[in-house]
């Protein structure tokens, strides 16, 4: 069970048929969202209206009145292959994103860019935390998740299925513009503070570069994995 | 004073010259990193070597052995203006950015990107917390922050001093590659969850827009920010 809180959250989990086992509304809140109330009684979904101090006990700052119990996500592992819908085939592989926060945003821009999946390996990632689905702000409901227990093994595979492998790297000398989009893909997102592992580098078939003139020279991991998103779109 | 920790956030402050009152290096840490301990030297700023509980207790988990009291952050407002180096003008405004990893995310691609400045309003922002700086990773060694009694009225200054201004929005109707690179902008950015607010819609010159296919439809503020800085600089 992972409680998730927050009304854009909340309802984006009962639009997408998510698992919902019970839903708590503030007292006061209750009475001014009467639709909200109609939603849950519509749907069938199990709800009870409770006091700020026991919402707040429940579900920390920031729930805006609204909370939940949503079942365990699925997760997936090397079989997400067998559920990429997209043509042009898709994939965003994840190399060492531990930060909650960058996972949940990512998931978004995974969601908002049409991508199907997101894959992780097992070590050194985040896992699937109340913060994540809380900052994917619902679109975790519509992606899919999945741990393998080697990146550089399932990258094999998914050159064998015929993909292009794209690291990005500040470094990288491909600009996106280069890359052909009729060519099924696979982009890998290097971890916040040491990039992409060197193991991966070499197994890439395409370095992506994103041009920056600041003193850092760094970007967050979500904010380039949605500017790589996003220019492979146009 | 605000509290600062990491190794990238601390190296960056001492690289960019702020303002350090001291350093705090975890015990085990300081054996092995000898050339950070060099560093500190050579800058004349005063340190002192603690054990690992007490450096918990200063700087809570993730502090990597590397924490420091910083100075606090110049915060600027309306006279902003007069710091824009940039030919043409840019300048990031945050209408009511309350998240501070979002806050921090931005920093650091308005630092990538070659921005001066971000302006926010006084009410419904985000302040200059621990986490804003800690998230920036150093870029907020570089970037001048601004705060404004009333971004609407900051505005009517902008475009009196011949900047154009362009909004951003999900509905918008003029994408970003349309935008006359030659020309002073002023971007605003909308806050999570609720967009920008109504006036400041109706004093843009452009609504720009990014386009999304997912369920959600939405990204997280941060990201959008990215893509919109990045596209612009294309």
């Amino acid at each position: 069970m992972i409680k998730i809180y927050g009304k854009n959250c909340i309802r984006e989990a009962i639009r997408a048929n998510g698992e919902l086992q019970e839903v708590f509304i503030q007292e006061d809140v209750s009475k001014k969202d009467v639709a909200f109330l109609e939603l849950l009684k519509d749907k069938k979904i199990k709800y009870s209206i409770e006091p700020k101090k026991k919402m707040d006990s429940l579900f920390g700052t920031g729930h805006q009145g609204y909370g939940a119990y949503h079942k365990d996500y699925k997760i997936y592992g090397e079989e997400i292959l067998d559920f990429i819908t997209k043509s042009p085939k898709r994939l965003l592989l994840l190399d060492g994103i531990m930060d909650p926060h960058n996972l949940g945003a990512i998931l978004r821009s995974v969601d908002a860019f049409g991508y199907d999946a997101v894959v992780l390996p097992k070590n050194r990632s985040c896992s699937i935390t109340e913060t994540v689905a809380h900052v994917s702000t619902g679109a975790i409901e519509h992606v899919k998740i999945a741990y393998v227990n080697s990146l550089s093994v399932f990258i094999g595979r998914l050159k064998e299925a015929g993909y292009w492998i794209c690291g990005t790297d500040a470094k990288g000398d491909t600009d996106v513009s280069q890359i052909d989009l009729s060519l099924d893909l696979a982009i890998i997102i290097g971890s916040e503070g040491f990039g992409m592992t060197r193991t991966l580098v070499k197994q890439t078939d395409y370095l992506l570069s994103i041009p920056m003139v600041g003193h850092v020279n760094s970007l967050n991991a979500s904010v380039s994995t949605g500017i790589i998103l996003y220019a492979l779109k146009k």
